[in-house]
């Protein structure tokens, strides 16, 4: 773990938890889960799986246009903390905070965004509170019940075992590509970006997965951080073909972008990735066919702290995430630095 | 119910609401609880209570200048809608968004005034999330257990039933008058502003009281909101040094501000407001002296839907809350405005 705070945002959640105790009915510690697993007095078969999730800076910086997608997304987010740790979901309560002059066809639009993940998912807002604020934020947290024997943290995979993702990934880069390169929207359309919290999914692979977190930081800073809090590595010998989704795929081959900045990019989706021991690959991959998920296999966990991808041409790759995870921080936030230190990056791996 | 409409938040409220389908599983209908209600799988005993609150408005509008203030209500707030329907916290999750440009001393002590608020109650914080914003908002969310034969609610008192506070009220208001009309901050400095939460009592009080609901937004608006939800009045025949907490009586005579304002502005503070059938009141004084809780009577529940105030004269006046609960919107945000407004409210009212 001494490897954490090379990365700008782990520092920063260190500072605020470092003032606070822990309640010693807590089962995982910071950075362990995503979400917040807590002992409930007289049940000592489940453990209240709690999150919560603001957005707003997606918001303020323009990468989140239409007010239904930030109510989307406010119901996805926490949903998607519930799902990778096999919660089953009691609902959302939901704080909304909006300028004085919006209207009321904006604010109709977000709480449509929210009603329609809620119903996309079966699961209900319960209630909440709403704030006339300078800037926009919409924060949701939503609690749910694991059983404490299944519970799935980002900690325990152990070298060997298989790496997974519930589908393709990417659809949150390709939005913050157009978004920053500043390409026509139809190039990307915001209504393209509505990621799923898989909640069913998370509950069926609590029975297998020896760790799990979600996507929504993208996929090569989900790895990264799995890295770190196990002490081990990744190989990563898919091909881009399987790790993107098809629109995203389509995005680059219409814009010439790599491939590789849309796992590398820090603004994902829900997608689940987990780790798997080999003698259980077959079962799961059977039972999420029966279920109607396709699975894509990524690679394995490798005894190495490093994040290898194997290239088309058969070539390893090590990837370092640390200056690609604080870049934004580095350049201040100012997106044509951003995009070109990016590409330096990508160069200096050998990606490009 | 059909008064309900007649306030502004809650038409916000209910703008928000109408868009959303509610669960089955849920106890409390929109507006008739602090919390949120709802059914636990597996526990037929329980209701798991859960509640939201920003704290954005209040700095925004120059309220809270301290961050240690700022940390310290985000956790009362929560903690106090949770001590509202008698439950027994699980924990706090928190969002903090702060601006780019506060300094460590800011954010730290903001930290202190969470952490200080939670170690008065016992209670921890879990987790949270952090973002980086124009402006600071600061969000807590806090679930909790309660027996489902002992839950309290907004609804449920009966004309003839007792009316108590756990303690004096007004810290709100002051503090609100001070920043409202510039007087300088010894007249009632922010510190003085440490509401703290009542989990004992509502734990307490759950075995007793008809309905509870907190001071959050100041005594005379929760009689109010307590009348058109529960279509019943109150007599409230105390008188102001019983009502208003010391400090609170020596701002309104080193100031010459009447007293009566203390209650009625929309600041409050996080005692529980709650009535008692008249056959418990000995037991329950009995109760809560042995628990160390000075609670106050108020007056009493009325079958006329009225709020009438005895005033030391003995003349009975009935106060119309509407025009004062949305003079902050009709005034659209005026401090000057609102000070003058109010009082001409009171002179109208003959409480000046």
């Amino acid at each position: 773990m001494n490897s954490m705070e090379e990365i700008f945002e782990n520092v920063i959640i260190n500072s605020w938890v470092q003032h606070f105790l822990r309640t010693p009915c807590q089962f995982n510690k910071p950075h362990e889960a995503d979400a917040e697993l807590i002992e409930i007095p007289g049940d000592s078969n489940h453990y209240l799986a709690i999150t919560i999730d603001t957005v707003a800076e997606e918001i303020t910086m323009g990468l989140y246009r239409e007010p239904y997608t930030m109510g989307w997304v406010t119901v996805m987010a926490c949903l998607s903390d519930l799902a990778a740790v096999g919660a089953e979901p009691l609902g959302l309560v939901v704080s909304v905070s909006v300028e004085p002059d919006r209207d009321k066809a904006f604010t109709s639009s977000i709480t449509r965004g929210m009603e329609d993940a809620c119903r996309t998912l079966g699961i209900f807002i319960l209630g909440g509170d709403t704030n006339i604020t300078p800037t926009i934020s919409l924060t949701g947290c939503a609690p749910g019940l694991v059983p404490r024997e299944r519970v799935m943290t980002r900690c325990g995979c152990k070298p060997g075992e298989d790496v997974f993702i519930t589908s393709g990934v990417g659809i949150g880069n390709a939005l913050g590509l157009v978004r920053l390169t500043k390409l026509p929207d139809n190039f990307f359309p915001e209504k393209l970006y509505r990621p799923t919290a898989r909640i069913k999914e998370g509950q069926s692979l609590r029975n297998y997965a020896s760790c799990c977190m979600d996507t929504s930081d993208g996929l090569l800073t989900t790895l990264d951080q799995l890295m770190r809090l196990n002490g081990l590595g990744f190989v990563i010998d898919c091909n881009w073909e399987r790790i993107l989704a098809p629109e995203v795929m389509e995005l680059c081959n219409n814009t010439k972008t790599p491939p590789w900045s849309m796992i590398a990019g820090p603004h994902g989706e829900f997608e689940l990735l987990f780790t798997i021991p080999a003698k259980v690959v077959d079962e799961v991959l059977a039972q999420s066919q029966f279920e109607g998920t396709n699975l894509i296999r990524l690679g394995r966990v490798q005894q190495t702290q490093a994040i290898s991808l194997v290239l088309p041409s058969g070539r390893s790759v090590n990837i370092d995430m640390a200056p690609l995870r604080n870049l934004l921080q580095n350049v201040k936030g100012d997106p044509e630095r951003y995009v070109k230190e990016f590409r330096v990056l990508g160069k200096k791996w050998g990606l490009e």
